[in-house]
């Protein structure tokens, strides 16, 4: 089971609006840069990916935002694959400031489709990715 | 009771991806686009709401991606409010492309703050714009 | 000679910062949105170009802020064709606020290539492109 | 003196475009990501010039867009400051895929202004933060 680090970004002026914070769409943005970085470091990256013919596209989002980041602020970001199934999978992503603050919490779901675009099961048709991606799963379902 | 009509936003080759379709964290920014057109039909803008002191940040989000759109397409943002309470606000939206397909579907919930950061009751404190925001619910809670 | 009219970007909040302005990288994108638009506008549209295989890369740019915008002004974008060669074209856009304020002025120089990457002689592969191109140009260079 | 190093910047998902490479307005937020890493590693971060009432806005920039960059490419830029003068600094950048190749250069000019929006002439106002960045200036005027 590979060792995952946490993602961090760095929060930049751009990404700030006229409140004077993090404008919160940018989160959504810091989501995709961390399952990037989660996925490379498992070995599948992104673009491993879709050389196998294999995309994942957003089905849904949840985002909580516990606590306003501003610029400079040195944002982690914990990645964990909550559930895997046939031809879905669900990430979690836990966000802390500099200070050790939970300022975000969110998942994404996420459908496996073949460069068709037809549902792809991954278990079958990808026995490799399978296994390291349940290797990482916290809650297998029964 | 105001008139509210549909905001449209026409997708941007910027907001487009490799995959060549809309990138999904752009569906974020139309929800607050078509949430400020919403708001400034009530009268109630929000450079009004600031000059009043009053701030409603995002407190969370809820997306659900239907269909994909792709540069060029006509997105009609239909915005409803969900629920309204005595200091958050929730917003559904409803996304069309100009073939009338829904391509997505979505919620967001904001707090109202005063200028200080601290949660504000616009029952009482704000009579006028708690009464505009009344007369446009969806679902008033019992 | 098709009439072209100027293009109308509402400033979002999400292209706010912390300065309470808008955030000078988003001028760049108002500029590709009046472009388009533009290019609509003569009947030769991004998509009807990229049908013909022809893609237009921005290869340089120059831009000079004039006056700040903010939240929800109406900036108007006027395009021109300032040069039309062989094989590259150079719009210029001057913005300005409801005011009337000029707040940008800009150039963007565009490459013609085909679907393979060589560059591309417009006037002897689109010559009808080409013709309703050069009737837009302001200076026609000898 | 201070050692400056290069910035590095992952180009992001979210950052390219269905040509399947990094749309172009991002290179200018790389500018600005650069450009803050620099002034950091001078010891005059921005929230320090904010702080004492300096603000420093784009006033030009000029950008060339080399050879384009596509998703995951690690980008190196390379910050210098041109030219330092009474009461405005032009910084020039040089971008370097992982491979070496010159993807990008572009300079950005910046005008000093103080809280209430004068220009403000840093020499007299703020001796230690001139000298600094003289000490870094790749031409000083005569």
């Amino acid at each position: 089971m590979p060792q995952i680090n946490d993602h961090i970004h760095t929060v930049q002026y751009y990404e700030t609006d006229k409140m004077g914070v993090t404008h919160h769409s940018n989160y959504i943005r810091w989501m995709e840069e961390a399952r990037v970085s989660f996925l490379e470091q498992t070995g599948w990256d992104y673009s491993r990916l879709e050389d196998m013919g294999l995309v994942s596209p957003v089905v849904s989002l949840n985002c909580e935002y516990k606590h306003p980041t501003k610029f400079a602020d040195k944002v982690s970001v914990h990645v964990e694959i909550e559930e895997l199934r046939s031809v879905t999978i669900r990430f979690s992503y836990t966000m802390k400031d500099q200070d050790g603050n939970t300022v975000f919490t969110g998942t994404s779901l996420h459908a496996f489709f073949d460069a068709e675009g037809k549902p792809l099961k991954i278990r079958k048709e990808h026995p490799d990715l399978y296994a390291t991606l349940s290797s990482l799963v916290r809650n297998v379902p029964e």
